[in-house]
Protein backbone atom coordinates (compact mmCIF):
# COMPACT_ATOMS: atom_id res chain seq x y z
CA UNK A 1 0.00 0.00 0.00
CA UNK A 2 1.33 3.80 -0.90
CA UNK A 3 -0.12 7.06 -2.28
CA UNK A 4 0.88 8.15 -5.29
CA UNK A 5 1.31 12.01 -5.36
CA UNK A 6 2.74 12.75 -8.93
CA UNK A 7 5.23 10.86 -10.33
CA UNK A 8 6.45 9.46 -7.10
CA UNK A 9 4.73 6.56 -4.50
CA UNK A 10 5.07 6.78 -0.92
CA UNK A 11 4.60 3.52 0.57
CA UNK A 12 2.67 2.83 4.02
CA UNK A 13 3.37 0.90 7.02
CA UNK A 14 2.73 -2.63 5.63
CA UNK A 15 2.55 -4.37 9.13
CA UNK A 16 -0.56 -1.80 9.87
CA UNK A 17 -1.69 -2.10 6.13
CA UNK A 18 -0.86 -4.87 4.45
CA UNK A 19 -3.62 -4.67 1.31
CA UNK A 20 -6.34 -2.34 0.55
CA UNK A 21 -9.13 -4.16 2.33
CA UNK A 22 -7.35 -3.81 5.55
CA UNK A 23 -6.63 -0.08 5.26
CA UNK A 24 -10.19 0.81 4.19
CA UNK A 25 -11.63 -1.42 7.04
CA UNK A 26 -9.23 0.72 8.75
CA UNK A 27 -11.86 3.61 8.07
CA UNK A 28 -11.41 7.35 8.30
CA UNK A 29 -8.18 7.52 10.57
CA UNK A 30 -6.08 5.54 7.48
CA UNK A 31 -7.46 7.29 5.16
CA UNK A 32 -6.63 10.80 7.17
CA UNK A 33 -2.85 9.21 7.16
CA UNK A 34 -2.91 9.08 3.43
CA UNK A 35 -4.17 12.48 2.66
CA UNK A 36 -1.82 14.12 5.17
CA UNK A 37 1.20 12.24 2.77
CA UNK A 38 -0.68 13.48 -0.49
CA UNK A 39 -0.75 17.16 1.16
CA UNK A 40 2.75 16.88 1.93
CA UNK A 41 2.37 17.47 5.48
CA UNK A 42 3.69 14.54 6.68
CA UNK A 43 6.43 11.70 5.59
CA UNK A 44 7.28 8.76 5.30
CA UNK A 45 10.45 6.39 5.55
CA UNK A 46 11.34 6.07 1.93
CA UNK A 47 9.48 7.65 -1.17
CA UNK A 48 9.93 5.63 -4.86
CA UNK A 49 9.97 6.78 -8.44
CA UNK A 50 5.96 5.40 -9.69
CA UNK A 51 8.55 4.34 -12.86
CA UNK A 52 10.32 2.03 -10.80
CA UNK A 53 7.43 0.40 -8.69
CA UNK A 54 5.09 -2.80 -9.87
CA UNK A 55 1.84 -1.73 -9.02
CA UNK A 56 -0.45 -4.73 -8.00
CA UNK A 57 -4.43 -4.40 -8.39
CA UNK A 58 -5.48 -1.91 -5.69
CA UNK A 59 -7.55 -4.83 -4.13
CA UNK A 60 -5.84 -8.01 -4.23
CA UNK A 61 -8.46 -9.63 -3.16
CA UNK A 62 -12.05 -8.48 -3.41
CA UNK A 63 -15.02 -10.52 -1.35
CA UNK A 64 -16.82 -10.02 -3.96
CA UNK A 65 -16.79 -8.35 -7.79
CA UNK A 66 -20.21 -6.85 -9.09
CA UNK A 67 -20.85 -6.41 -12.26
CA UNK A 68 -24.28 -4.55 -13.83
CA UNK A 69 -24.73 -5.45 -17.63
CA UNK A 70 -26.39 -3.16 -19.66
CA UNK A 71 -25.85 -0.33 -18.25
CA UNK A 72 -25.58 2.32 -21.20
CA UNK A 73 -28.43 2.90 -23.28
CA UNK A 74 -25.86 2.63 -26.70
CA UNK A 75 -24.46 -0.74 -25.59
CA UNK A 76 -27.66 -1.78 -24.56
CA UNK A 77 -29.41 -0.67 -28.64
CA UNK A 78 -25.71 -2.83 -30.26
CA UNK A 79 -27.15 -5.97 -27.88
CA UNK A 80 -30.59 -5.69 -29.23
CA UNK A 81 -31.78 -5.80 -25.93
CA UNK A 82 -34.01 -3.97 -23.98
CA UNK A 83 -32.98 -0.78 -22.06
CA UNK A 84 -33.02 -2.66 -18.93
CA UNK A 85 -35.75 -1.16 -15.86
CA UNK A 86 -33.79 -2.54 -12.92
CA UNK A 87 -29.78 -3.14 -12.91
CA UNK A 88 -28.87 -6.23 -14.33
CA UNK A 89 -25.96 -7.58 -11.60
CA UNK A 90 -23.54 -10.44 -12.89
CA UNK A 91 -20.45 -11.99 -10.69
CA UNK A 92 -16.69 -11.92 -11.63
CA UNK A 93 -15.50 -14.27 -9.16
CA UNK A 94 -12.62 -12.64 -7.48
CA UNK A 95 -10.08 -15.10 -8.51
CA UNK A 96 -10.39 -13.15 -11.92
CA UNK A 97 -8.50 -10.02 -10.54
CA UNK A 98 -5.71 -8.83 -12.23
CA UNK A 99 -3.64 -5.36 -12.00
CA UNK A 100 -1.94 -2.73 -14.42
CA UNK A 101 0.71 -3.67 -17.00
CA UNK A 102 0.00 -7.28 -16.09
CA UNK A 103 -0.86 -9.91 -19.28
CA UNK A 104 -4.79 -11.18 -19.93
CA UNK A 105 -4.53 -14.32 -20.45
CA UNK A 106 -7.46 -15.71 -23.31
CA UNK A 107 -8.27 -19.35 -22.77
CA UNK A 108 -7.17 -21.91 -24.97
CA UNK A 109 -11.14 -23.30 -25.70
CA UNK A 110 -13.09 -19.72 -26.88
CA UNK A 111 -11.25 -18.11 -29.20
CA UNK A 112 -13.68 -14.75 -28.51
CA UNK A 113 -12.06 -12.26 -26.12
CA UNK A 114 -13.60 -9.45 -25.62
CA UNK A 115 -12.65 -5.82 -23.98
CA UNK A 116 -14.88 -3.81 -22.10
CA UNK A 117 -14.18 -0.02 -20.23
CA UNK A 118 -15.96 -0.06 -16.99
CA UNK A 119 -15.60 2.64 -14.02
CA UNK A 120 -15.38 0.74 -10.74
CA UNK A 121 -16.74 1.16 -7.23
CA UNK A 122 -14.68 0.27 -4.48
CA UNK A 123 -16.35 -0.15 -0.95
CA UNK A 124 -14.71 1.39 2.01
CA UNK A 125 -17.57 0.38 4.60
CA UNK A 126 -20.03 -2.19 5.51
CA UNK A 127 -23.27 -1.38 3.80
CA UNK A 128 -26.58 -2.90 3.97
CA UNK A 129 -30.47 -1.38 3.10
CA UNK A 130 -28.88 1.90 2.56
CA UNK A 131 -30.82 4.94 0.88
CA UNK A 132 -29.70 6.40 -2.39
CA UNK A 133 -29.05 9.50 -0.13
CA UNK A 134 -26.57 7.72 2.29
CA UNK A 135 -24.93 5.33 -0.90
CA UNK A 136 -21.73 7.37 -1.65
CA UNK A 137 -20.79 7.41 2.41
CA UNK A 138 -20.11 3.71 1.65
CA UNK A 139 -18.00 4.58 -1.40
CA UNK A 140 -14.08 4.58 -0.85
CA UNK A 141 -13.35 5.78 -4.58
CA UNK A 142 -13.16 4.51 -8.07
CA UNK A 143 -10.72 3.14 -10.31
CA UNK A 144 -10.65 2.19 -14.54
CA UNK A 145 -11.87 -1.32 -14.88
CA UNK A 146 -11.41 -4.16 -17.72
CA UNK A 147 -14.85 -6.02 -17.63
CA UNK A 148 -12.44 -8.95 -20.08
CA UNK A 149 -15.12 -11.31 -21.43
CA UNK A 150 -14.72 -14.71 -23.34
CA UNK A 151 -17.77 -14.24 -25.51
CA UNK A 152 -18.54 -17.62 -26.42
CA UNK A 153 -18.63 -19.04 -23.20
CA UNK A 154 -20.41 -16.23 -22.03
CA UNK A 155 -23.22 -16.53 -24.36
CA UNK A 156 -23.35 -20.55 -24.68
CA UNK A 157 -23.70 -20.71 -20.91
CA UNK A 158 -26.28 -17.67 -20.71
CA UNK A 159 -24.90 -17.21 -17.32
CA UNK A 160 -22.49 -14.82 -17.66
CA UNK A 161 -20.00 -15.96 -15.20
CA UNK A 162 -17.64 -18.68 -16.25
CA UNK A 163 -16.95 -16.08 -19.57
CA UNK A 164 -16.49 -13.26 -17.16
CA UNK A 165 -14.09 -15.17 -14.55
CA UNK A 166 -11.18 -16.62 -16.36
CA UNK A 167 -8.09 -15.95 -14.50
CA UNK A 168 -6.84 -12.32 -15.40
CA UNK A 169 -10.04 -11.42 -16.62
CA UNK A 170 -10.64 -8.52 -14.02
CA UNK A 171 -7.68 -5.86 -14.69
CA UNK A 172 -8.21 -2.77 -12.14
CA UNK A 173 -6.19 0.10 -11.77
CA UNK A 174 -3.76 1.79 -12.17
CA UNK A 175 -5.01 2.78 -8.83
CA UNK A 176 -7.62 3.62 -6.75
CA UNK A 177 -8.75 7.29 -6.22
CA UNK A 178 -10.55 8.39 -3.53
CA UNK A 179 -13.74 9.66 -3.69
CA UNK A 180 -13.14 13.53 -2.05
CA UNK A 181 -10.99 13.60 -5.40
CA UNK A 182 -13.56 12.59 -7.57
CA UNK A 183 -15.87 15.61 -7.76
CA UNK A 184 -18.56 14.48 -9.97
CA UNK A 185 -18.08 10.76 -10.74
CA UNK A 186 -20.94 10.92 -13.27
CA UNK A 187 -19.34 13.61 -15.34
CA UNK A 188 -16.42 11.28 -16.15
CA UNK A 189 -14.97 10.76 -20.06
CA UNK A 190 -14.72 6.83 -20.45
CA UNK A 191 -12.48 5.15 -22.93
CA UNK A 192 -10.74 2.36 -24.62
CA UNK A 193 -8.37 1.84 -27.14
CA UNK A 194 -7.01 -0.94 -28.70
CA UNK A 195 -3.41 -0.93 -30.44
CA UNK A 196 -4.44 3.05 -29.96
CA UNK A 197 -7.05 2.85 -31.64
CA UNK A 198 -10.37 4.50 -29.65
CA UNK A 199 -12.76 1.82 -29.62
CA UNK A 200 -15.45 2.92 -26.89
CA UNK A 201 -15.51 6.55 -26.40
CA UNK A 202 -18.39 8.02 -24.09
CA UNK A 203 -19.04 9.51 -20.87
CA UNK A 204 -20.32 8.26 -17.48
CA UNK A 205 -23.27 10.64 -17.14
CA UNK A 206 -25.18 8.09 -19.51
CA UNK A 207 -24.86 5.37 -17.04
CA UNK A 208 -28.77 3.69 -16.78
CA UNK A 209 -28.31 3.36 -13.38
CA UNK A 210 -26.26 5.94 -11.12
CA UNK A 211 -23.59 4.85 -8.31
CA UNK A 212 -26.28 5.31 -5.82
CA UNK A 213 -29.04 3.29 -7.23
CA UNK A 214 -26.64 0.90 -7.74
CA UNK A 215 -25.63 0.82 -3.95
CA UNK A 216 -29.01 1.02 -2.61
CA UNK A 217 -30.36 -1.76 -5.17
CA UNK A 218 -27.91 -4.26 -4.45
CA UNK A 219 -27.22 -3.41 -0.82
CA UNK A 220 -31.31 -4.26 -0.58
CA UNK A 221 -30.40 -7.99 -0.07
CA UNK A 222 -26.95 -8.24 -0.20
CA UNK A 223 -24.31 -7.04 2.01
CA UNK A 224 -21.47 -4.88 0.77
CA UNK A 225 -17.70 -4.52 2.76
CA UNK A 226 -14.79 -2.76 2.51
CA UNK A 227 -12.97 -3.89 -0.69
CA UNK A 228 -15.74 -5.15 -2.78
CA UNK A 229 -16.09 -4.11 -6.30
CA UNK A 230 -18.95 -3.01 -8.34
CA UNK A 231 -18.46 -2.38 -12.36
CA UNK A 232 -20.87 -0.09 -13.36
CA UNK A 233 -21.28 -1.62 -16.57
CA UNK A 234 -19.77 -0.72 -20.37
CA UNK A 235 -20.48 1.69 -22.99
CA UNK A 236 -21.22 0.96 -26.79
CA UNK A 237 -18.32 -0.12 -29.12
CA UNK A 238 -17.09 -3.74 -27.43
CA UNK A 239 -15.89 -6.00 -30.31
CA UNK A 240 -18.42 -8.88 -30.22
CA UNK A 241 -21.43 -6.40 -31.65
CA UNK A 242 -19.47 -4.77 -34.75
CA UNK A 243 -19.65 -5.50 -38.16
CA UNK A 244 -17.86 -8.10 -38.65
CA UNK A 245 -17.01 -8.56 -35.01
CA UNK A 246 -13.45 -7.97 -33.63
CA UNK A 247 -11.72 -10.42 -31.06
CA UNK A 248 -8.75 -10.10 -28.85
CA UNK A 249 -5.50 -11.76 -30.10
CA UNK A 250 -2.53 -12.07 -28.97
CA UNK A 251 -0.52 -8.94 -28.30
CA UNK A 252 -2.81 -6.25 -28.66
CA UNK A 253 -2.42 -3.67 -25.62
CA UNK A 254 -5.81 -2.52 -24.75
CA UNK A 255 -5.91 1.01 -22.90
CA UNK A 256 -9.44 1.76 -20.36
CA UNK A 257 -8.84 5.12 -19.45
CA UNK A 258 -11.33 7.52 -17.37
CA UNK A 259 -10.85 11.20 -17.02
CA UNK A 260 -9.04 11.85 -13.64
CA UNK A 261 -8.69 8.06 -12.99
CA UNK A 262 -5.58 6.90 -14.66
CA UNK A 263 -4.95 4.76 -17.28
CA UNK A 264 -5.12 1.05 -17.14
CA UNK A 265 -3.04 -0.82 -20.01
CA UNK A 266 -3.15 -4.66 -20.01
CA UNK A 267 -1.59 -6.99 -22.79
CA UNK A 268 -3.39 -10.17 -24.57
CA UNK A 269 -1.59 -13.13 -24.40
CA UNK A 270 -2.61 -16.40 -25.79
CA UNK A 271 -2.83 -19.37 -23.24
CA UNK A 272 0.42 -21.65 -23.14
CA UNK B 1 -11.82 -25.38 14.23
CA UNK B 2 -12.50 -28.54 16.12
CA UNK B 3 -12.58 -32.09 14.86
CA UNK B 4 -15.99 -33.55 15.99
CA UNK B 5 -15.99 -37.50 17.15
CA UNK B 6 -19.06 -38.62 17.52
CA UNK B 7 -21.03 -36.32 20.00
CA UNK B 8 -17.71 -34.70 21.10
CA UNK B 9 -15.52 -31.42 19.82
CA UNK B 10 -12.15 -31.48 19.64
CA UNK B 11 -10.65 -27.80 19.37
CA UNK B 12 -7.46 -27.66 17.16
CA UNK B 13 -5.03 -24.32 18.15
CA UNK B 14 -7.16 -21.47 17.01
CA UNK B 15 -3.99 -19.67 16.68
CA UNK B 16 -2.76 -21.96 14.15
CA UNK B 17 -6.20 -22.45 12.57
CA UNK B 18 -8.12 -19.74 13.01
CA UNK B 19 -10.61 -20.88 10.11
CA UNK B 20 -10.92 -23.44 7.72
CA UNK B 21 -8.74 -21.97 4.38
CA UNK B 22 -6.16 -21.24 6.80
CA UNK B 23 -6.43 -25.41 8.10
CA UNK B 24 -6.79 -26.68 4.30
CA UNK B 25 -3.89 -24.22 3.26
CA UNK B 26 -1.57 -25.96 6.08
CA UNK B 27 -1.90 -28.55 3.99
CA UNK B 28 -1.51 -32.39 4.65
CA UNK B 29 0.27 -31.75 8.12
CA UNK B 30 -3.10 -29.92 9.45
CA UNK B 31 -5.49 -32.61 8.17
CA UNK B 32 -3.30 -35.76 9.62
CA UNK B 33 -3.53 -33.59 13.29
CA UNK B 34 -7.14 -33.52 13.02
CA UNK B 35 -6.90 -37.55 11.80
CA UNK B 36 -4.83 -38.40 15.14
CA UNK B 37 -7.80 -36.60 17.19
CA UNK B 38 -10.54 -38.79 15.55
CA UNK B 39 -7.99 -42.12 15.62
CA UNK B 40 -7.93 -41.14 19.82
CA UNK B 41 -4.20 -40.92 18.46
CA UNK B 42 -3.79 -37.69 20.21
CA UNK B 43 -5.47 -35.55 23.20
CA UNK B 44 -6.71 -31.62 22.75
CA UNK B 45 -6.42 -29.45 25.87
CA UNK B 46 -10.40 -28.90 26.07
CA UNK B 47 -13.32 -30.81 24.93
CA UNK B 48 -16.70 -29.90 24.73
CA UNK B 49 -20.12 -31.53 23.80
CA UNK B 50 -21.58 -30.94 20.60
CA UNK B 51 -24.60 -29.95 21.86
CA UNK B 52 -23.19 -27.14 23.77
CA UNK B 53 -21.14 -25.54 20.76
CA UNK B 54 -22.81 -23.41 18.53
CA UNK B 55 -21.26 -24.40 14.99
CA UNK B 56 -20.13 -21.72 12.01
CA UNK B 57 -20.30 -22.34 8.53
CA UNK B 58 -17.46 -24.78 8.02
CA UNK B 59 -15.83 -22.42 5.62
CA UNK B 60 -16.24 -18.91 6.93
CA UNK B 61 -15.22 -17.09 4.30
CA UNK B 62 -14.72 -19.16 1.13
CA UNK B 63 -13.13 -17.28 -1.80
CA UNK B 64 -16.09 -18.22 -4.17
CA UNK B 65 -18.85 -20.39 -4.59
CA UNK B 66 -19.62 -21.80 -7.93
CA UNK B 67 -22.61 -23.72 -8.41
CA UNK B 68 -23.57 -26.07 -10.92
CA UNK B 69 -27.96 -26.04 -12.57
CA UNK B 70 -29.73 -28.09 -13.85
CA UNK B 71 -27.30 -31.04 -12.72
CA UNK B 72 -29.86 -33.61 -11.77
CA UNK B 73 -31.84 -35.41 -15.06
CA UNK B 74 -34.93 -34.85 -13.26
CA UNK B 75 -34.95 -31.34 -11.99
CA UNK B 76 -33.82 -30.46 -15.87
CA UNK B 77 -36.88 -32.04 -16.80
CA UNK B 78 -39.36 -30.34 -14.16
CA UNK B 79 -37.91 -27.12 -15.16
CA UNK B 80 -38.59 -27.68 -18.94
CA UNK B 81 -34.64 -26.81 -19.67
CA UNK B 82 -33.05 -28.88 -22.24
CA UNK B 83 -30.62 -31.98 -20.58
CA UNK B 84 -27.37 -29.77 -20.41
CA UNK B 85 -24.45 -30.89 -22.78
CA UNK B 86 -21.81 -28.85 -20.46
CA UNK B 87 -22.15 -27.82 -17.19
CA UNK B 88 -23.93 -25.03 -16.57
CA UNK B 89 -22.25 -22.34 -13.85
CA UNK B 90 -23.28 -19.82 -12.00
CA UNK B 91 -22.16 -17.59 -8.63
CA UNK B 92 -23.61 -17.21 -5.50
CA UNK B 93 -21.26 -14.32 -3.78
CA UNK B 94 -19.15 -15.39 -0.32
CA UNK B 95 -21.76 -12.64 1.56
CA UNK B 96 -24.54 -14.93 1.40
CA UNK B 97 -22.42 -18.23 3.65
CA UNK B 98 -24.23 -19.24 6.14
CA UNK B 99 -24.15 -22.29 8.78
CA UNK B 100 -25.90 -24.74 10.71
CA UNK B 101 -28.93 -23.90 12.70
CA UNK B 102 -28.53 -20.10 11.69
CA UNK B 103 -32.01 -18.46 10.59
CA UNK B 104 -32.39 -17.59 6.60
CA UNK B 105 -33.90 -14.54 6.06
CA UNK B 106 -36.67 -14.05 2.92
CA UNK B 107 -35.96 -10.40 1.64
CA UNK B 108 -39.30 -7.71 1.75
CA UNK B 109 -39.20 -7.93 -1.68
CA UNK B 110 -39.20 -11.08 -3.69
CA UNK B 111 -42.10 -13.45 -1.95
CA UNK B 112 -40.60 -16.07 -3.94
CA UNK B 113 -38.22 -18.35 -1.22
CA UNK B 114 -37.01 -21.50 -2.33
CA UNK B 115 -34.84 -24.72 -1.43
CA UNK B 116 -32.61 -26.26 -3.07
CA UNK B 117 -30.92 -29.77 -1.17
CA UNK B 118 -26.88 -30.12 -2.91
CA UNK B 119 -24.37 -31.49 -1.99
CA UNK B 120 -21.06 -29.20 -1.74
CA UNK B 121 -17.57 -29.96 -2.75
CA UNK B 122 -14.56 -28.06 -0.56
CA UNK B 123 -11.54 -27.30 -2.53
CA UNK B 124 -8.45 -28.35 -0.80
CA UNK B 125 -5.58 -27.16 -2.83
CA UNK B 126 -4.52 -24.49 -5.63
CA UNK B 127 -5.78 -26.06 -8.81
CA UNK B 128 -5.77 -25.13 -12.42
CA UNK B 129 -5.69 -26.86 -15.50
CA UNK B 130 -6.28 -30.66 -13.92
CA UNK B 131 -7.98 -33.75 -15.42
CA UNK B 132 -10.24 -35.72 -14.40
CA UNK B 133 -8.22 -38.37 -13.15
CA UNK B 134 -6.11 -36.00 -10.73
CA UNK B 135 -9.76 -33.74 -9.72
CA UNK B 136 -10.34 -35.62 -6.35
CA UNK B 137 -6.82 -34.93 -5.15
CA UNK B 138 -7.79 -31.33 -5.11
CA UNK B 139 -10.75 -31.71 -3.16
CA UNK B 140 -10.77 -31.70 0.92
CA UNK B 141 -14.54 -33.03 1.63
CA UNK B 142 -18.05 -32.80 1.27
CA UNK B 143 -20.75 -31.28 2.84
CA UNK B 144 -24.61 -30.41 2.90
CA UNK B 145 -25.83 -26.99 1.25
CA UNK B 146 -29.23 -25.76 0.84
CA UNK B 147 -28.83 -22.97 -2.48
CA UNK B 148 -32.00 -21.23 -1.05
CA UNK B 149 -33.08 -19.02 -4.12
CA UNK B 150 -35.54 -15.68 -4.58
CA UNK B 151 -37.54 -17.19 -7.58
CA UNK B 152 -38.91 -13.98 -8.91
CA UNK B 153 -35.65 -11.79 -8.83
CA UNK B 154 -33.93 -15.14 -10.06
CA UNK B 155 -35.91 -16.02 -12.86
CA UNK B 156 -36.96 -12.03 -13.74
CA UNK B 157 -33.13 -10.59 -14.09
CA UNK B 158 -31.93 -13.81 -16.17
CA UNK B 159 -28.72 -13.85 -14.49
CA UNK B 160 -29.56 -16.04 -11.40
CA UNK B 161 -26.68 -14.37 -8.61
CA UNK B 162 -28.77 -11.80 -7.13
CA UNK B 163 -31.15 -13.99 -6.33
CA UNK B 164 -29.30 -16.62 -5.73
CA UNK B 165 -27.21 -14.57 -3.05
CA UNK B 166 -29.14 -12.34 -0.28
CA UNK B 167 -27.59 -12.36 2.77
CA UNK B 168 -27.71 -16.31 4.94
CA UNK B 169 -28.91 -17.83 1.50
CA UNK B 170 -25.76 -20.30 1.46
CA UNK B 171 -26.68 -22.39 4.78
CA UNK B 172 -23.97 -24.97 4.81
CA UNK B 173 -22.86 -27.71 7.48
CA UNK B 174 -23.33 -29.51 9.79
CA UNK B 175 -19.70 -29.98 9.12
CA UNK B 176 -16.72 -31.12 6.95
CA UNK B 177 -16.33 -34.63 6.60
CA UNK B 178 -13.17 -34.78 4.93
CA UNK B 179 -12.68 -37.08 1.53
CA UNK B 180 -11.49 -40.34 3.12
CA UNK B 181 -14.14 -40.86 5.52
CA UNK B 182 -16.34 -40.89 2.15
CA UNK B 183 -15.48 -43.97 0.19
CA UNK B 184 -18.13 -42.56 -2.79
CA UNK B 185 -19.22 -38.90 -3.07
CA UNK B 186 -21.91 -40.73 -6.27
CA UNK B 187 -23.68 -43.27 -4.06
CA UNK B 188 -25.13 -41.00 -1.32
CA UNK B 189 -28.52 -40.92 -0.48
CA UNK B 190 -29.15 -36.65 -0.58
CA UNK B 191 -33.21 -35.55 0.70
CA UNK B 192 -34.68 -32.14 1.30
CA UNK B 193 -37.34 -31.87 4.40
CA UNK B 194 -39.44 -28.90 5.20
CA UNK B 195 -41.02 -29.78 8.15
CA UNK B 196 -40.58 -32.82 8.10
CA UNK B 197 -42.22 -33.60 4.53
CA UNK B 198 -39.62 -35.23 2.61
CA UNK B 199 -39.87 -32.68 -0.80
CA UNK B 200 -36.59 -33.79 -2.82
CA UNK B 201 -35.41 -37.45 -2.29
CA UNK B 202 -32.49 -38.61 -4.36
CA UNK B 203 -29.46 -39.79 -4.82
CA UNK B 204 -26.15 -38.16 -5.91
CA UNK B 205 -25.58 -41.22 -8.56
CA UNK B 206 -28.23 -38.95 -10.52
CA UNK B 207 -25.90 -36.06 -11.06
CA UNK B 208 -25.73 -35.48 -14.72
CA UNK B 209 -21.42 -33.77 -14.06
CA UNK B 210 -19.88 -35.75 -11.48
CA UNK B 211 -17.15 -34.04 -9.27
CA UNK B 212 -14.01 -34.85 -11.37
CA UNK B 213 -16.07 -33.48 -14.55
CA UNK B 214 -16.73 -30.64 -12.83
CA UNK B 215 -13.57 -29.75 -11.42
CA UNK B 216 -11.72 -30.30 -14.68
CA UNK B 217 -14.29 -28.00 -16.09
CA UNK B 218 -14.13 -25.45 -13.71
CA UNK B 219 -10.48 -25.20 -13.26
CA UNK B 220 -9.85 -25.07 -17.22
CA UNK B 221 -9.93 -21.86 -17.20
CA UNK B 222 -10.61 -20.52 -13.25
CA UNK B 223 -8.14 -21.39 -10.26
CA UNK B 224 -9.72 -23.37 -7.88
CA UNK B 225 -8.26 -22.57 -4.26
CA UNK B 226 -8.47 -23.86 -0.79
CA UNK B 227 -12.24 -22.66 0.64
CA UNK B 228 -14.07 -22.79 -2.60
CA UNK B 229 -16.94 -23.89 -2.70
CA UNK B 230 -19.25 -25.71 -5.33
CA UNK B 231 -22.44 -26.68 -4.95
CA UNK B 232 -22.61 -29.44 -7.28
CA UNK B 233 -26.85 -29.02 -8.25
CA UNK B 234 -29.78 -30.06 -6.74
CA UNK B 235 -32.83 -32.88 -7.73
CA UNK B 236 -35.69 -32.59 -8.38
CA UNK B 237 -38.43 -31.13 -6.02
CA UNK B 238 -38.22 -27.67 -5.35
CA UNK B 239 -40.88 -25.78 -4.65
CA UNK B 240 -41.30 -23.23 -7.97
CA UNK B 241 -41.90 -26.15 -9.98
CA UNK B 242 -44.74 -28.13 -7.79
CA UNK B 243 -48.40 -27.71 -9.23
CA UNK B 244 -49.00 -25.46 -7.71
CA UNK B 245 -45.90 -23.79 -6.46
CA UNK B 246 -45.04 -23.96 -2.77
CA UNK B 247 -42.57 -20.98 -1.64
CA UNK B 248 -41.10 -20.79 1.94
CA UNK B 249 -42.57 -18.98 4.86
CA UNK B 250 -41.67 -17.56 8.19
CA UNK B 251 -41.26 -20.50 10.52
CA UNK B 252 -40.30 -23.30 8.09
CA UNK B 253 -38.00 -25.57 8.87
CA UNK B 254 -35.62 -27.23 5.90
CA UNK B 255 -33.42 -29.53 6.56
CA UNK B 256 -30.70 -31.18 3.73
CA UNK B 257 -29.35 -34.79 5.02
CA UNK B 258 -26.66 -36.49 2.76
CA UNK B 259 -25.72 -39.81 3.82
CA UNK B 260 -22.60 -40.06 5.80
CA UNK B 261 -22.63 -36.35 5.89
CA UNK B 262 -25.04 -34.71 8.70
CA UNK B 263 -28.06 -32.90 8.78
CA UNK B 264 -28.40 -29.41 7.75
CA UNK B 265 -30.87 -27.47 9.59
CA UNK B 266 -32.02 -23.71 8.98
CA UNK B 267 -35.13 -21.79 10.13
CA UNK B 268 -36.44 -19.50 7.74
CA UNK B 269 -37.27 -16.38 8.71
CA UNK B 270 -38.88 -13.29 7.40
CA UNK B 271 -37.26 -9.99 6.84
CA UNK B 272 -37.45 -7.52 9.55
Amino acid sequence: MGVVVGDQVFPLDSSVYPDMTSFLSAGSEALAEAEKIDRGESQTHTKHRLSDVTLLPPVTRPGKIIAVGLNYRDHAIETKQDIPTVPIIFAKFPSSINGPDAPVVLPKDDPQGDYEAELAVVIGRKAKGVSEAEALNCVAGYMPLNDVSARRWQFADKQWVRGKSCDTFCPTGPWLTTRDAVPDPHALSIRMRVNGNVVQDSNTSNLIFRIPALVAFISAAITLEPGDIIATGTPNGVGVFRKPPVFLKSGDLMEVEIEGLGVLRNRVVESA
